[in-house]
């Protein structure tokens, strides 16, 4: 990968490129000076955190953030501030769930949560035995005559050798998102994935399914990875009776809810449309610092960065705090069914939502790659050495039917899933350096953009 | 930066070197494999935190970690494993220290803690009134006649501009190293040093002072971010009456302890030496966890993952943790006069004492620097992409003498100096993954200074 990387970079400058970028390294300069020395991204989090805490779409607590989110906009300094409306799912996980395995006469507790969007076990809750399997190829080699009846435990490990973990999560995820109809399809009356973590630890980690309307809709769980392994072993020595749970979950109606935009219209070239994000709602069971309260923290920090220092972008640039990333995406979808009912001209859309942790590159899509990947160098400094060709964001990627340039930043993963959609996901797992660098990074992007468009 | 950097890889690496690379790239792989999947080092770490603790030198944890490393070599497999005397500080803090700003009839109780290394204040403490100094300049043009019988309160904030954070350090350190004797050559009484932490939070950092024997040895405390801005602010305001504090610490004579070496005997240049290591001894307020159990157990760790592959190493590769790297070097000194004495070959030392963070780069000083930077696309996929022409670390430094190459693992410095030195630097601020990657790193460079020598 560094072959490449560096190839273009060295070829891809012309000694034109090379004196604008002194100028414009200055500028950056002015930017991460402003924003380290300045920066109130890492006190808005902490009032998003501890004064409101969960904030699941639907919620009162989601309310309270759109809220919080417009006053943290217009405290900003944008020049426009807006509520837009979005229909959201409303899922509601009811009362703490409970699980265990029946070992003869002794109980082994589970913890464990229900997966978002899932159906719930009645207050009676389910009771089967429990199979094992590793992927969906050994699900469908057991088949229907092993799985009738039974609980299905998903136990895939997430793999620990890649170095990048969306990695490592893109090829475990499935389980938890498909799984458990895939389960049904077999005739599973449960399911039960490992959570998504690679540490070892007691936490259980929810995250959205995906029911497939030709099965019958099983209720699912996560179970921490250390009650993964116990329960694999005890599998192993035939020392598990069954499993049983219960979870108080239920999805309702779709309600209304909104995303925050705050705007600073562009100077010259006002109709074309930069957007910067990350999302308000976060998981039922965290403070959703990392997740991502983080991005929503940074991208106001952009607006107010460029406020502060008196810049006034060449292109309109709007800050989004995007609803209902986590499990149903209406935010995004509003967000671009706005956009073409306005017939707005959207060029370029960053996201933050990998965690607010030390920026190590963005991903960036063509065509706006190749125009990016020469501002390499001026990230540098900054700790932004890779620009890759992939990236963008859940909340943005409706705006690909736009032929919008997606792009997202890309921290440090190695941290991200000791806490991802578990009750780690707390203010005090941010660092306010790290998070402020981020904030750098993406103001330095957003602004360049603003200044030479993306094409 | 970047331009040099990579002008470098690209016009030093000729097809042979490049050809070499693709297996050793495979071996690196392996050692990757290996350490994501199976390192026991966090866990190793979580024992020296929690069963011993603090380990400042001379101490009776002190002495406790030095026999849990000779377990830990063993474990490790090390061919041969010893422990290395040296004579080393011992300083005690004694009781708690306490201190207050008087303000008319109230007070304001300050965060702090002796500075490491200083005398005591006696059971009656000091009072006096207080100046502020930002500067040696400053304190100079108040001069003896304002500054007598004063506490000088050095608060010389840490620069938030500095990208990397040691740098920052490097800039503001010296009021807490060289304040108190500079304080009282203009008669001061006492001395406060603003911590070394870019935060503002409410610890109170340790670290060490030294003392020039020209002047008077007067007692000095480090006061936390916070009451150093509070301090700072009161003084504007002409709302200080006196400072007080009482301080129970005392300098005893040196005592011997021990530098625990673990050693794998190189295959078919055995005499040609590369040390890894890092320093045992921890302040007496913090667990020691990032500052630098870190370095020992990533240090134990490279030699385990090379045993458990199979690896023979070329060289000799010897796991050392250093004893008294925070205040005094003894075991540095004492390593690099055995190393005189026994007439060995120390061709390079690698030290990891800037935290188990996740890896960036390596600063690898001249004449290895030239060999090493034609390897960096080898570490590349696994996080470290710079390599600079500097580094080392404390306790390896008095090998320069035997003309060693002298290198440092340098990881993400942002969350650093929110735990240095200070009783937040306890095992919970570690990842297992940050750690791990760290290892990865410093294995495959061992292994490939043990294969291809340094010249």
């Amino acid at each position: 990968m560094i072959g490449r990387f560096i190839l273009v970079i060295i070829f891809g400058l012309s000694p034109r490129v090379l004196r604008a970028q002194d100028s414009d390294s200055v500028s950056i300069r002015n930017i991460a000076n402003q924003v380290l020395a300045d920066s109130r991204a890492y006190e808005n989090l902490r009032e998003l955190c501890k004064k409101i805490g969960p904030r699941l779409s639907g919620s009162a607590n989601a309310a309270k953030a759109v809220e919080w989110g417009r006053r943290m906009m217009l405290e900003a300094g944008a020049d426009t501030v807006y509520l837009q409306p979005c229909m959201v799912t409303h899922w509601q996980r009811g009362g703490k769930e409970t699980g265990f395995v029946l070992q003869g006469a002794s109980r082994h507790k589970l913890n464990l949560c229900a997966l978002g969007n899932s159906v719930g076990t009645g207050t009676k809750g389910i009771s089967a035995s429990v199979i094992e399997v590793r992927s969906f190829e050994e699900l469908q080699q057991l088949g229907r005559e092993v799985i009738t009846g039974k609980i299905v435990f998903f136990n895939h490990p997430m793999r620990k050798d890649f170095i990048n973990t969306f990695e490592a999560y893109g090829e475990a995820a499935k389980y938890r998102v498909w799984g458990p109809s895939q389960a049904a399809k077999y005739g599973a009356v449960g399911s039960i994935v490992r959570s998504m973590a690679i540490n070892i630890d007691p936490y259980p980690h929810t995250g959205v399914l995906v029911y497939n309307d030709s099965f019958p809709k099983i209720p699912a769980v996560a179970i921490s990875t250390e009650d993964a392994e116990w329960l694999s072993n005890a599998l192993r020595k035939k020392m598990v009776t069954s499993v049983s749970f219960t979870t108080n979950c239920r999805m309702l109606k779709d309600v209304q809810s909104y995303n925050v935009v705050g705007e600073i219209r562009g100077n010259s070239i006002p109709r074309e449309i930069i957007t910067v994000g990350g999302h308000l709602d976060s998981w039922d069971l965290a403070e959703g610092a990392q997740d991502d309260g983080a991005g929503c923290v940074q991208s106001i920090e952009v607006l107010r960065t460029l406020k502060k220092l008196g810049i006034k972008p060449e292109r309109t640039i709007r800050a989004v705090l995007f609803m209902n990333e986590e499990n149903g995406g209406g935010g995004g979808r509003a967000y671009k069914d706005s956009a073409i009912a306005r017939n707005e001209n959207h060029i370029f859309a960053l996201e933050s939502d990998e965690g607010g942790f030390s920026p190590r590159g963005f991903g960036i899509q063509r065509p706006g790659y190749d125009k990016i990947k020469t501002w390499a160098p001026l990230f540098y400094p900054y700790g932004v050495y890779m620009i890759n060709e992939d990236g963008g964001g859940s909340d943005i990627a409706p705006l690909a039917k736009l032929g919008t340039v997606l792009a997202g930043l890309e921290p440090d993963t190695q941290r991200y899933f000791e806490l991802h959609h578990a009750s780690t996901d707390v203010f005090e797992a941010v660092s306010k350096r790290e998070l402020d660098l981020g904030i750098v990074n993406m103001t330095a992007l957003i602004w360049l953009v603003s200044k030479y468009g993306i094409n």
